[in-house]
């Protein structure tokens, strides 16, 4: 087997802050132990198939500009095999746990839905000798309903029933050899599930047939016994001028509307939460405080920019704060933090995706640090505490019993005249935060 | 009683389309019948008190630089009166159907909620008398919950319970006096419902007081047996950085968690929209497709300005297409178009209000025709209709009524392969809504 | 010859507005005379060759949708001949009087420099050809210069010398052979001239060399007496993360601090403003107060997006406002108003490209209409006038001849005290532009 | 004299940064030496008096939030005595250096401009006897020429020359007491130098007055001998929709159009950049790269959010790259770090003033620790050098000396072919800077 990383000769290995080594982990030390679990347990980094292999640095602005050697073979299966290849030899000189992959990221579409399935079958057991052979697992799997020219308008949400249809068979293919594979979940992203135009578009029709699909996988996913975590993963635009599932709150309105709450979880992205307006904490916050949390899609956007960049995290802010919430709601369970990030279109050297994942990891790791740090701390944690302390006796606790009525408060109030205020701290908070980045 | 915008000596005409008069109507004719009602029955026009009366033309840079002669009285009750009094004659000589109030744009607040309420109550007596001899009528109440710095933390989501009290205090008095002002609804906007930082605020927490605070007020509607339609007004952030009305789908979700969606509607503001990184369309439709559509605060904001402008509608494109839903929704029940829009700080004179209105309402006047030329000529309805007509017959109303699962679409697909597509006609449906501007 | 566009076996026609055929001018009379030229003098429309014939609906997230015949010819030069075919039979059917190109929009990039010449020249005898028998000219000839995977750090400004040395020779071909076509204009726009991140870029030497890369392109047109007019096209970002040309004003400091004021005018484009936080209005406006003001690219941008999405021109209102402010300069000399705009990529059709078209020639000629009535009427700019008549003589008038300083100024404000201000009706102008839309 | 900031007994002292206590430096070391100077020469900090003394917490929805006792004198001119006592108690507990005011800060405006001056000149000989007492200096003055309502329609482009009149008074008097007390520099904010609507604006003429204006600043201050640096503080919008100073190229337009280049640099603010569509660290370097860079206004924006926010600077990347670019350019000459930052609306004790500021000194000594580190590590600097190394020699050095036209380049390329490109490594050059954060 050719090697495809040959400037990357042996695993990135810890090397500790002090380090001047480029290609080592300064700060990501898989097996240190941090609040009773190791950071490799905690994080569950996985590297994402599609921008790191298939992606060669095209925009809409030009074609590609890296040249990659398992790209060389012409026949579509030959490449398919090259790259998976290339891939878990990636994977496991990067040293990460998981991956997560689309079907036609991994085996060329057919004439065919059959022999499309068939180029599946043919990759699927290629992809499990590899696993076997690198103990690398699939954090979740999912199915490309967007890029065919046949969803241009959408997959579920389609107005054309065989859409429809043909949308169905893929997402049943998909879980099914997310199966095989062993893997922890399974992701729902409706590229093109939204409109382009309120013209021609029946929006509460769509979201019906969306709401019906959705049913339809968890009742095939039930019936083949596949015990993985389904999530959906909001975005708010792009491709669309405007997709169902916006950000956290309209996945979560759906999902009850639909009835389907108990069955999803959500696939939080960095870079589409400020798409939706929102920063990539609320989101967490939100499902957490929803009890949606599933996985995390780590990346970053370009604030000043209005597509999704799909950078790799570097902000050890951001990063830190993403652990907070996690820690604090329990760690992750079936999910784990999927680098849906692109390499730069100038990077064009393989070394490049070292580089772009090694920082990335260094950067949750020092997240992770810092989190583990600032709840241990409590100091945030005793502050929100006492900043609501009112509600856990008196007449709080009152009023989140029920035991007060609009009459009662009133009476209250003009009993006990204007409330108190207190400042919220907002400058000492950020200052503790700083202290621990 | 004395003359306070005597530049407009009478009231305001219709004129027609060829006026040259700056001072009439040009478009909104209020008796003139489209589809069955006439325009004053379709666009229920409502001025709001605070911008039109209570503003002076203040921005953060600068205090207010409109000279009112109703501002002149110095003692606070006196200056209420004035204010109240140049209100009516203002809508009379508009000629507007409507109004709509929070408790302390037409009173003053007292040192203690006791007084407050005296004060009120002086006004609503006041307000009634002017309802009775002008015809105009009240759109909806609602209550200021974010000015005071009792406030400054929330209302309902305050972290002391004894400000979530008063709020209850003044909600319970906003909505007697709705009622006792024949309201024909009650508008809850969330301010300050929301965070300015994370660090010190516990969402899962404020979110269950503000379930329970709008459950309560449902209780206490009910309990005086007000008849009037309650609402939810989104808005993403501003004066908050994250307001957890969000939008029309956060709305959606919080009142399905809670259980209070049979309860509520929504109250969409054109410009809250669009902070939101939606269209204004795009909300209403929404409300629409869900059964949530209430009521309009008609304005416009500046898509390249980041804040509120609240300027008034001109956009012809924007009234036609608001139109078109509302009419196809079955057109207004209990709400209407009130104008929650101000004047720019240059425009000081109160002549300026009128032209304001008056362009707002022919603008809106425009609209509903054109919306209405729409809609009779089914052109964009029957285009919808023939997109969507596969799921009206076979497989796509298999699919609907539940008789397809996965493996039976998968058996479709493979026996029929690759599905037709059609175009999205989306340049041509423009073009044909342009016809009708 | 095959015929490429047979749905349209004539002419488009103007029909009037009242007609009900799709695929005819409603408002585009292009012998109408408006303010003593015709509408096609004014209009001076073009049609651009990268969207309409090379593009296939392509986006981040799928390829190609739409299927050309002109596009199955496999090899390239073939390809290349039968898309000019079907453009000029576009260009006749549509009727436009323009075109615009790009060097290889028109001929495959060959292996070598100097076969990519070669290709050049073949279709430029073709065009020349094409030209002759339709009367069609050649509004401005460009280069592509970000597209290969060359300039991915630029093209005048990449670090590497050679590339720059690659860029001016692709530049000298391009308007050797817009001179050749008899080119109005030649447009500069640089698509990868500024920076992914600062970290790698020394923005000091890039300026200086794209400052001396102009100037160069000046002396070689001024060597082979190319008498066309040069542009530079703003573009704030898109692809890289930033432009230097990034608006009007930015374009303006890099031309004065170079020297090369005089040797450019500026080609605004609709959507390149608003990604730039500012109105397309205003940067028409500030070009023509800098006297800068030579072309346009129609389009319109979707400004709840944050990427160029260059749709086709509807908003009758920014129409109309853009023909009044290229009115009131004095109308086109060199320039047009070219469609940088392509079709949605649901809309897959190539009648499709005739609505569009059609679509945006009638929103352009409503908006000359709209905007020679109001030109004519004079309301803006007596109101204008007026305001400013402050200027035309006493104090106004000596401080413009500077006969004032800051030490006469105080003395004149001590004496004669505080400044009457006036409303700036800014919703009574509204109102009156609304009257003529 | 009473002591206003009673919770800080003495001045804020350096702990270090493993220190437990809020109130003291955990990073700014005044007298550690970096680089051959102090901290506090390199980062010549400045407390500004409007955020920090005047405002009070008002926002659009509500008015202040915060008591002040040196707001309890009701005669103005004792208020404005007593906010300057406690303004030099914070100087000195804060341990700052400079500080920064608009004319109407320090002192009411009177009835007449006499009036005016005169509470300025009291209040000017009570800011030097605290200068001579503290050793605190002034960074800059200015005039406010924004909030009184006769600059509702600008300063120097108000249509009125009456405004233009009284506008040039308050700067000749601002610009004298500047002097006076010993300022370094002078700042021009032209806050509603803008427009509202064009259709009431004549752009061209207004940006006439404006160049004139400035101009004849540039003459009293040479005649008065004021040896201060003048600055233009770039702003896109807010308050108006559109200011004249946008950015810093607009800036850079401005004063090479009107021949004012050599006599002004520019005040770049953080939340500015951001509000203009630029980076803070785009926003230095292209004042550094024209030589423009004067002083700094340090706060921070929430990018998701569109107004000014003026939070304090917290962001330690940023303050790196910010600091990076300031030592790069020879650190500040008469410019400093001036916080123009206000403590949001719920900070309402005085405490949280010192929060705020000892957060914000603290992260820009981070910053400038880690600045020096990695200038003097030379990483960056090296790797740019190599990557623009072309053009040091060969062909680069050819061009750059003007010794190579068009025809030369075609040739050169025709006789070399495709140049080499090489990655970007933005990735990695990422890492590094993490290294060093």
């Amino acid at each position: 087997m050719p090697e495809y990383f040959p400037e990357v000769s042996e695993p990135i290995q810890y090397a500790g802050p002090k380090s001047n080594k480029a290609l080592a982990f300064k700060h990501y030390n898989p097996k240190k132990k941090i609040l009773g679990k190791t950071m490799a347990e905690h994080l569950k980094f996985s590297v994402c198939y599609w921008h790191t292999f298939m992606s060669t640095g095209s925009d809409p602005f030009g074609p590609g500009t890296m040249l990659r050697t398992y790209n060389e073979p012409e026949d579509p299966m030959e490449q398919a095999k090259a790259t998976m290849d290339a891939a878990f030899e990636f994977f496991s000189k990067l040293g990460v746990g998981y991956w997560c992959f689309h079907d036609h990221d991994i085996a060329p579409e057919g004439e065919t839905l059959a022999e499309s399935n068939r180029n599946i079958d043919a990759m699927v057991k290629l992809a499990k000798k590899h696993q076997r052979a690198t103990g690398v697992k699939l954090l979740w799997g999912t199915s490309n309903l967007f890029s065919n020219r046949r969803f241009m308008a959408g997959a579920a949400t389609n107005p054309s029933p065989e859409v429809y249809a043909y949308a169905a068979s893929k997402v049943k293919k998909a879980i099914e050899v997310t199966k095989e594979l062993g893997g922890a979940g399974y992701v729902f992203w409706g590229g093109r599930e939204g409109y382009d135009t309120l013209l021609n578009t029946d929006m509460e029709r769509e979201l019906d047939h969306l709401g019906r699909f959705l049913g339809q996988a968890v009742e095939y996913k039930e019936k083949i016994g596949f015990k993985g975590q389904f999530y959906i993963e909001p975005k708010p635009k792009e491709p669309t001028k405007h997709q169902y599932d916006f950000d956290a709150a309209a996945c979560h309105a759906f999902l009850q509307k639909y009835d389907l709450v108990d069955h999803f979880k959500l696939n939080i992205e960095s870079n589409h939460a400020t798409l939706a307006a929102h920063t990539f904490i609320h989101e967490l916050e939100y499902a957490a405080a929803n009890d949606m949390l599933g996985s995390v899609d780590a990346n970053r956007g370009d604030l000043l920019i209005g597509w999704d960049t799909d950078q790799f995290p570097t902000d050890i802010r951001e990063c830190t704060l993403a652990m907070y919430i996690i820690l604090r709601a329990g760690g992750f369970k079936t999910g784990g933090l999927n680098f849906d990030a692109k390499v730069r279109r100038q990077s064009i050297d393989t070394v490049d995706l070292f580089h772009a994942h090694i920082g990335a990891m260094d950067a949750f790791a020092r997240g992770l640090e810092n989190a583990a740090k600032l709840l241990s701390s409590k100091k945030l944690e005793k502050f929100i505490q006492k900043r609501y302390a009112g509600w856990d006796k008196g007449l709080g606790a009152k009023i989140e019993s029920g035991a007060m009525d609009f009459e009662a408060l009133e009476s209250y109030t003009l009993e006990h005249g204007e409330p108190k205020v207190q400042s919220g701290r907002q400058e000492m908070l950020e200052n503790i935060l700083n202290e621990y980045l």
